[in-house]
């Protein structure tokens, strides 16, 4: 462990109303089953901002946000078997859970029956300690919840699949979106930007909603092969009863049931974004009418998480990013409130030296 | 066809404001593939209560309700093939559907892309002719929506598994329901009283909710494992993301999300039930932390309401039923508007005479 130092420098907020700005601590010394990664390159997700601003109301103090990670191994405990120093590797929103329960079982660590931890803002329910996330120089992490990254030519533009990549992907994939299959994504962020590449390199005939008509020429660039502006009336009925899957990452409260009509029937619109206050409440004769259904996900499981990462590697999918430095964060908050980005923002973590 | 006379006596609604009052028309003569009925029983579903009351606001008048119809085969044209003279059948909300749809060649009439046509009330959509259902004497169908009854000592009773029994089945045989399984049915009414008989027999563990005290010893009765009074949150937190299914019979609005916390993660709740007015929009953090589903059903195709007939046959369900005379039915509307019966009120045609 010759490289491997416990102190670390990073950027957190101390309060809410605080601006992010330089912090210091100590990791841990790797465990046995440990791997200690010098991080790279750190992607900005919308949970960052709502964390560091207690905006879910559960933020511990001081807050180092940071959930899509990527770097390499700088040292590794006496038992590691999958990585070793020099490995590149990412880390995305878990850094522990039970392990013992159904869902851990099943390899869907996400919706562990006590709770995951998070990378940062420590257990997502019930007790135990603080944790520091990837706006920092290093972190040390159970090699159970390190993914393995194949495509190093990017390195930057992949750290946003372990959040954005696997919270779309996981839907895609539970409900077998393929060759043949018509599927839409609404919205088109950090999110639905990775939803339009992901459907479409599964084969998908691939429908991007949008409410802005200048996103149009983007959706295609992306790999959509239709764009349809979801305030107009005659453009969403023309699609109406045809949709295998609708992937749904807008987090603002909208009307779902335009979109639940455009379902097949035994179709489902999965929703990945939670809105602050509710949307209008769905009609049930839209769902009783074709047998449709509307459900939820949440990220996705290790394995699945690296399953992500190697369909990606291998189709050639990563982010769309922008790069700043690790001090340039809170102006990227700002930006980020007006979806003032395309699509990602990525912090170069040698910028914090 | 010495014994089929087109002249039909029936009860209808001339208008909504209008109590139902005795009405002759005729029925059309059978054609190649029609079989002609004489009503013995017909159930009394809340659909026909808002259909005789335009409570939908698509009634075409005079309305003859009624679509929980058992009887006897009394003619069959030349090319019937499934049905003789004699035969004990049944029909239930659907009486034709385009045939040619990709739901219709699936054997799912019920979602017909064209619409199918009502037993009564004709089609639900598009153009066409009003029919008239079972609060008549007789009744003309093509074969392709006649059933089979095989457990005839009990035929009355049998009525109402045309409508409230196959509502019931199809989503819980969808969802595959089954031994090892815990079900949840939501209200015991005409509805849920099957869902609690039906998911017994399919083998589940079925857990009855209500929001009456008064009912959980008839639940018990019916068939439930166990009686939660869903007002009770203590007994609701009990069952927390225990349920595999969920069948949520009830059409008054309330809230969902307090159900969609009883499911396992991947659970499913099916709406079969309407409200007026919309639910409590549901909470989005209910679906997304268990990656559960809200989802709903509409009545069932004609060769899985033949299958649900026999199932019920083997397994000697029947619904519970107050026996009226057609002349009691606008007493018997009354009563049901303030859930009083148990479960189910079913016509006796002879009473028409």
């Amino acid at each position: 462990m010759t490289q491997y130092k416990p102190q670390t420098r990073a950027y957190a907020a101390l309060k809410a109303t605080d601006p992010l700005a330089p912090y210091s601590f100590e990791r841990r010394m790797p465990g046995a089953s440990d791997v200690a990664i010098e991080i790279l390159f750190c992607g900005v997700c919308h949970s960052d901002l709502h964390t560091a601003r207690n905006e879910w109301h559960n933020t511990i103090y001081p807050s180092v946000p940071g959930h899509e990670i990527v770097g390499k191994v700088v040292a590794v405990g006496s038992a590691v078997k999958k990585f070793k120093e020099g490995d590149t590797v990412g880390v995305g929103c878990m850094v522990d859970s039970c392990q013992t329960c159904a869902s851990c079982a099943e390899g869907l660590e996400q919706y562990c029956e006590k709770g995951f931890t998070g990378t940062y803002n420590g257990p997502l329910y019930g007790g135990g300690e603080n944790t520091y996330g990837g706006y920092s120089s290093s972190i040390v992490v159970d090699e159970k919840f390190v993914l393995s990254v194949s495509h190093k030519d990017q390195l930057a533009a992949v750290a946003p699949l372990l959040c954005a990549g696997i919270t779309t992907y996981s839907p895609l994939h539970q409900w077998k979106v393929g060759k043949g299959h018509k599927v839409g994504i609404v919205g088109l962020g950090g999110l639905g930007h990775m939803g339009v590449k992901i459907a479409a390199a599964m084969g998908a005939h691939v429908v991007l909603f949008t409410t802005s008509p200048g996103k149009k020429e983007d959706a295609l660039r992306l790999g959509a092969h239709e764009v349809v502006i979801s305030k107009n009336e005659a453009e969403m009925a023309a699609h109406a009863s045809s949709f295998d899957f609708i992937l749904n990452t807008v987090a603002a409260p909208h009307n779902l049931d335009a979109f639940i009509a455009l379902l097949k029937r035994d179709g489902t619109m999965t929703l990945v974004g939670a809105p602050d206050s509710p949307h209008p409440s769905p009609n049930v004769f839209g769902l009783i009418m074709g047998r449709r259904r509307l459900a939820g996900s949440l990220i996705g499981g290790i394995a699945e998480t690296q399953e992500m990462l190697d369909f990606c590697a291998k189709h050639g999918i990563v982010s769309d990013i922008e790069m700043i430095r690790m001090d340039e964060i809170n102006g990227a908050y700002e930006r980020m409130l007006k979806s003032d980005v395309k699509y990602r923002f990525v912090i170069d973590m040698a910028s914090l030296a």
